[in-house]
């Protein structure tokens, strides 16, 4: 069994870490060669030291050409281009996924190259190369290989959200088990059910730790930083290409979140001067944190 | 050296902890007797099991009659009640500091208690008790002495506010020397200085922790929200009613930190169309935040 990792980065280098540590489970003990594809040899051969993939090409052509299993986990906006180049080149029992952080603008374009694809090479119905769309809610500020680990979907959440109904069962089905397989929970839901959701648990949590680090007076606050603003702002250390990207792409559900947060910011000003009120807003909040993440 | 600690918490009991630790730096080999006060009689036996402090008493007279520095680190809001009836009873070579985390609201009271203190009991000029207000940036989102730890003023910040020009030099040294014997950094600044850069890099950060959390659509979200959204409202686990506090009595500064927040945000908003303009303000504040915490 061949499975490619199209950009072997922090995502797509755990896919392939992890993929070894799942003791077959997946695999049934069928021998597995992993594929790194990507630009740039240097990170490739690194991705290689370390044990991520086995073997490496610059090529996608090559790169795809015999695989069961393709990861795309480059930079979200880039899929779509990527996607196309893939399934010239991909087996047409191929099943292809994605690992990005936005679902609606991306499988639109994917939709399209798909259906044109399999109408020009005539393929018959219900033969792929075929498509379900993968995100792994999981990662870091730092997107090298360098911080690849192979447990990093361990406990996590992987939503699957298939193109359309015509995707078949069997294909989810795969794609499903191979993330159970490497610790991952999975959930399946419509892109735009998951783009609603990310919006406020991903991509509004960036928003806000940008605004509050550019709230800082510098260089007068930079010694006055505790434990507090240091773990409310880690991710405003994320890479601003990459969110750049994800946050314009999924513009619309982030509109709606930043409305939710603003009023609920209004709400605290308002009752700056009663503390009761403050109080009450606060203990809603901890509460639901609480119930999500119970710290011992 | 007779040390007392009113509020045996998180912060008082790491105190505790931390001056057991110090090697004798700041006591130069002199025994000290650490006594813990506090209302609930099991808290403290649980501080004095956990090593924090040598005995304890739930009256603040007993606490500190003998002693030569005295701690207190109860919520903000109790502690220019507890300063006036520690005033009437501790030595006039006492010296008394805090550690709470709003300075100029606590120290109006505190400067007028103790001037009408010194008045009535027509101490002369010079003479004690010595008052001077501190407040170390470290700290979590427990709050119990379960959590209290040697090392947690280890490289952290306190900041020293002195209560006016009359506190002679040698009193703020001896304070400034004890928390550098527990390892934290010391910088001296005025009240009003400290609330306005706490209200940017520590208050401002836990309302918009509690703002976050209360964006979210429960139950719906409540599986989707990774470790970015778990560090960013991690201090939305924190104490209600001690935030409401805080936030409250430093309103003034709070409105003017949330007006700068709220232009950010605004200004993020404006350019969600905009990847080119959205990656300059994420660039602009990650650079900010890697030149504060550098993670490797």
């Amino acid at each position: 069994m061949k499975i490619s990792i199209i950009g072997v980065g922090l995502i797509g280098g755990s896919i392939g870490l992890a993929l070894r540590n799942q003791n077959n489970k997946f695999f049934k003990n069928k021998k597995i060669t992993i594929v790194g594809v990507g630009r740039k040899p240097l990170r490739l051969a690194l991705a290689q030291r370390l044990g991520a993939i086995d073997k490496f090409t610059t090529s996608i052509k090559d790169g795809v050409k015999d695989a069961d299993i393709i990861f795309i986990a480059t930079p979200v906006k880039t899929i779509p281009r990527i996607f196309e180049e893939v399934i010239l080149y991909c087996k047409t029992s191929a099943i292809i996924t994605d690992v990005g952080s936005v679902k609606v603008e991306v499988l639109k374009k994917i939709k399209q190259s798909l259906a044109a694809h399999l109408k020009k090479s005539s393929t018959s119905a219900g033969k792929g190369p075929f498509f379900v769309s993968s995100h792994p809610i999981a990662g870091g500020e730092k997107t090298s290989v360098v911080y690849a680990k192979p447990d990093l979907f361990k406990n996590a959440v992987t939503v699957i959200t298939p193109l359309n109904k015509k995707t078949p069962r069997q294909v989810i089905d795969t794609i499903k088990k191979l993330w159970l397989a490497i610790g991952s929970k999975v959930y399946i839901m419509s892109p735009e059910h998951h783009d609603d959701i990310l919006a406020r648990t991903s991509h509004l949590p960036h928003i806000v730790a940008y605004a509050l680090v550019n709230s800082l007076k510098i260089p007068t606050d930079k010694n006055y930083t505790g434990p507090g603003w240091r773990d409310t702002t880690r991710i405003a250390s994320s890479d601003p290409d990459m969110w750049a990207e994800i946050i314009n792409l999924n513009k619309n559900a982030v509109l709606k979140a930043l409305k939710k947060l603003k009023s609920n910011i209004a709400q605290i000003e308002k009752s700056l001067s009663d503390e009761k009120s403050l109080s009450k807003i606060f203990s809603k909040s901890k509460n639901t944190r609480d119930s999500i993440h119970s710290t011992p």
